[in-house]
């Protein structure tokens, strides 16, 4: 890592954002800066983390900061010359304007958005495992929830059940606040679970993630309450068809944007392309969204070590929305699906 | 607001960050760009939430982009001359970069920082309403929490409890990922629950929130679990006078770090001011952290209607930590407790 910096002109690396810092030192509170120097590393934090961090991060030197975190950093960087390489994207506008000032003329800056980001997208063994472990939480409690599923159930009450036994179960934590839609609430992506009752007849859509050991899974399936008319097994047949595809894909040097175009192309094959309105997958890990994107154009060559999910969807408003997604780790050879549950439709 | 605006020079004002959109649009989705326009509003967002956006904000012009949002925001301010007020807290320095650059040089900049976060710092009688409502939710939640408090039991465990009893009594989400911590975990201000089981002559903190109707309610108790040793029945009293004292100071006009420096007097004067490595409160509203900040040196003045926690606490590295946390409303005489919850030291 400080070779990658050094290969971008840089003689300091500073880190900031939560997931980068824990990849980095092992810090897991959510205010650090980590900065790295040819031979030491300091965590800059404020008082509320001086024992987690000496603790949980006992390679760095500590700078108990009161007063502004951006403000003390700066000024240490102000002390000598030198180049900095720092990812924009962990900055907000004001923290940047304060480290700015602080660090003054005399500092250089050099852009490395991809740095740590890079470093990260590649998963270690033990990395892996968590995303495995966290994965098979994940389909072991969707596989209960999707038994709670029947009419006059709560969308809300689902989400409660998911919550409690991710964490029964040993995760630290839900990746993300789960998504439980029903019935027209399906044509959503993104619906957050609400007071709705799921009714006879509707789709309904599961999305929950379980972090274990910090990493994160990512698991949707869509289950048809009732007999599926012919529409939905025909859509739910081309998004499995899709998601297929768009695994097969997946191996080292193929670029991500081909991952989501040959997803694209199953759909559009099926007259539904205009409805998938999001791109086919993301990386996970310590983040729920991290690199690479599996998004139209992308240039990115995959890597043996990635973990991404597959997940196309369509939603058609006022009717509903079908999505399958699982999580995936490209190896040598292809990859292999770390979320092994049932994929077939589900009539309850 | 766009009074507010116009007081600032501009004749535009551009919202991010899914608070400040909520508030200003109805829209809760989580990729949004507002733009305020003397006549007009217009939401910027992508195909996956293009159905929600019809359904939230209605009263806003939908945009729907294909690609980067920030680049199609900053196309559209390039096409005539404008003073955008902006918040820049809300952009990263990659998203502002985009924006900055797409929106050219005709397009003048407004530094609006707390042009959006004034107006949601004090609040309706509506929102004051949901806050009630959430920390009702909470004290319910922790007194049968409480409840479950005994040796053996795992931190994650009563973690879990919290989040189901949480959202079966329909809260949406959790404020916050809770922090359950015992034994010499209370000594960290911001330990996660982790496998640790509660032992027998230990501290418990328990910091939990509801989210109803959006909005975030915050709530800590520390119970000791058998008879608490009289220093600790020391450090527990001197934090209920803090909470107490710092209480009595809300009021409108009063400075917010005049409440912290009447807490942290307090503290100092039973000698563990030192240990009170954090500040007294701050603003909770659709996020779980906003303004008013209770913090030393802060001017800001209080208004009737902002709601600000109220949390001394003291943190002996080895030993333990207390913390007790309540939701406050300033009011025109003065305060109005919204989280009505026993505040003597429990033991179990």
């Amino acid at each position: 890592m400080r070779q990658a910096a050094a290969a971008l002109g840089a003689d300091t690396l500073l880190a900031k954002g939560s997931a980068d810092v824990f990849y980095l030192s092992g810090f897991t509170g959510d205010a650090g800066v980590l900065l790295i120097e040819p031979t030491d590393a300091m965590l800059f934090t404020d008082g509320r983390f001086e024992t987690q961090a000496k603790d949980e991060s006992p390679f760095t030197e500590l700078r108990v900061v009161r007063g502004k975190l951006d403000t003390a950093v700066g000024e240490y960087l102000s002390r000598k010359a030198r180049k900095v390489a720092y990812a924009p994207s962990q900055w907000t506008l004001t923290s940047w304007r304060v480290l700015h000032r602080a660090a003054g003329a005399r500092t250089r800056w050099r852009e490395a958005e991809d740095l740590v980001a890079g470093l990260r997208a590649v998963k270690s063994p033990m990395e892996v495992g968590a995303i495995r472990d966290a994965g098979k939480v994940a389909c072991e409690v969707m596989e209960e929830v999707i038994g709670l599923v029947r009419p006059g159930v709560a969308e809300l009450d689902l989400a409660a059940e998911i919550g409690y036994r991710l964490r029964r179960r040993g995760a630290g934590g839900e990746s993300f606040e789960s998504i439980v839609a029903s019935g027209e609430r399906t044509a959503l992506p993104h619906a957050r679970a609400s007071e709705r009752r799921i009714g006879k007849n509707e789709l309904v859509v599961l999305d929950l993630g379980a972090i274990l050991r910090r990493y994160c899974s990512d698991l949707t399936r869509t289950v048809f309450v009732g007999r599926a008319p012919a529409r939905i097994r025909k859509w739910y047949k081309a998004i499995q068809e899709a998601h297929a595809i768009a695994r097969e894909c997946l191996a080292p040097g193929v670029a991500a944007g081909e991952v989501d175009r040959a997803a694209r192309q199953v759909l559009d094959g099926h007259r539904i392309g205009t409805h998938f309105v999001h791109s086919t997958g993301h990386g996970i890990g310590l983040e729920i969204h991290e690199e690479p994107r599996l998004a139209r154009g992308q240039q990115q060559r995959l890597k043996a070590g990635m973990v991404v999910t597959i997940e196309p969807g369509v939603y058609i408003p006022g009717t509903g929305g079908i999505r399958i997604e699982d999580d995936v780790l490209v190896t040598a050879n292809g990859s292999e699906l770390l979320t092994q549950l049932e994929r077939d439709l589900v009539e309850l």
